[in-house]
């Protein structure tokens, strides 16, 4: 009894092999469950990422490139914490006949997984109307250890990693034409996910967060769990446009650079710098301060001593 | 600015509470990853599993049903595998202004996390144009131990927990009314997940896989992992309706009963008995036997020495 196994190969030969492969990993793709052997005297770090067709990319977007965003976005979780990459599980759902579209997203996937050096551990496809891309990543943090929203304190400083805005900036041309793969789509597609430096910022950094909502709206949600307001200088956060021009605003709110950001302790500053220049982060710079809270987390965004107002923050689903 | 966070608070509070408390949890649902903290000496199952409206379960079905369904169905290939549960994460695909899912949604998943003692550790919330549910689910296991479908070895039983069918012959009932909850639909929406039972036959048998292809189909997952035959029994198969009722080749392709299918050395028949007892599983038996490969993991139903064949043999979600 083997009839109408075709599709079952199909999905598993695609996803079979090519992947980086770790010891930790005793068990991958093909059974119940996936099985990994932590690192001793670690926790387990983990996300879960979503992203649909039409809503989080263009529905006609390159397979490759899709795979390639949900893998990055989602790893970028990890960074934010400051863990070691270990692995993911993939949830696909694809609208039918979708066979071509298979090969290619697992080639962007697998290429993807090798950069970030991450093994596809197991996944599930599924049949829909919408293509959808689901993926959980996990990682390692030394005992105790762990960048967290919660923990920045009035005094600190306010980091970001690089420039905002260029995601968000490459939209209109992603949209017009989902192929084109150029620097300037390059952001969208291929954010860079700083697993490397957030691990170093484990013994550096207070609280982090990477952004995928928008600067505002991130700096809020670090405000918010941190019982703090956050006070950014307008003129010293890096974007993909100056503030002269009209899309600076969307530059702040517009969510997806993946940049993280992050606060310390001003005795940290050198050591920062010295981490951030090693890991070729040349923009990276402090861009505010931490202050006692006056509302529900306030971000404020000061420009020569007055406050700037913004409609919109960032990007919401509903 | 807090502009427009009625629904990241919505979907916070929803989540936020209720769950099965445990100390290994370090950080759970609200930063970009959950920590978790592994037992000393255990390695790490995982598996991730989505449904998907219209294709796994009713479009208008009770949110709470879809939801504790889905966390069973997850769950489920721990049990396979003989982990203990330590936790999920949730990605969920929601169509827009369903605020009131959400709630019933969320209480489904509270009461069935209760019930299968599983904490929920993180999660993603998007708009798209179907509800997808996607579940994370983790557990530990013993060094070196852990149940796999490629151990099935010639001369071994084959067991079965209990009856298969009965799922799939809801599904009329389902189809037709959604909402009706009651003896023939619980199978379909509460199944069983034998966690403890599966952990207890992590040293008594050799390979296991959770039925939810289909009798048939997963037994051909275990002979095929396993380069071996299963020959299975029908008098000995515990189904839904009798063999004489036009509905029981639907029990052995019908899947989503979620029972294990096992196989084990006969030496350990008796404690494997006793284990069962234990849990309740009063039809748990010997189905078949493990024979020497034929074909490419050839499962073989015999009746009275007659080989029985089938026109279908498990589901398809392409």
């Amino acid at each position: 009894m083997s009839a109408n196994r075709s599709e079952f190969d199909l999905i598993r030969d695609a996803f079979a092999s090519g992947y980086p492969e770790a010891e930790h990993v005793l068990l991958g793709v093909g059974d119940d469950c996936s099985v990994v052997a932590p690192p001793s005297d670690t926790t387990l770090a983990q996300s879960i990422d979503t992203q649909v067709a039409g809503v989080h990319f263009p529905q006609d977007a390159p397979a490759h490139l899709i795979a390639g965003r949900a893998l990055r976005c989602a790893a970028s979780d990890l960074a934010a914490v400051g863990a070691v990459g270990q692995g993911f599980h993939l949830a696909l759902t694809l609208p039918d006949n979708q066979n071509d579209f298979i090969d290619d997203f697992a080639r962007g996937l697998r290429d993807t997984a090798k950069a970030l050096n991450l093994p596809l551990l197991g996944g599930d496809t599924t049949s829909g109307k919408q293509l959808i891309v689901t993926v959980a990543v996990q990682g390692w943090l030394p005992l105790e250890q762990g960048l967290k929203r919660h923990k920045a304190r009035p005094g600190q400083d306010v980091w970001l990693t690089g420039p905002v805005g260029h995601a968000a900036l490459a939209l209109p041309t992603v949209l017009a034409n989902p192929a084109q793969d150029d620097e300037h789509t390059a952001a969208y597609y291929h954010p860079d996910v700083h697993l490397a430096f957030g691990h170093l910022l484990l013994s550096l950094a207070s609280a982090a967060i990477d952004v995928s909502d928008g600067l505002l709206q991130d700096a809020h949600h670090i405000a918010r769990a941190s019982g703090v307001d956050l006070s950014l200088d307008a003129q010293q956060i890096p974007t993909a446009v100056s503030q002269e021009h009209p899309q600076w605003n969307a530059c702040l709110s517009g969510g997806d650079d993946y940049q993280l950001l992050f606060t310390a302790s001003s005795s940290a500053r050198d050591r920062i710098r010295a981490c951030a220049l090693t890991a070729g982060l040349e923009h990276c710079g402090i861009i505010g301060s931490v202050h006692e809270a006056t509302g529900d987390g306030r971000v404020i965004v000061q420009q020569n001593g007055q406050e700037l107002t913004f409609e919109r923050t960032g990007y919401q689903h509903f």
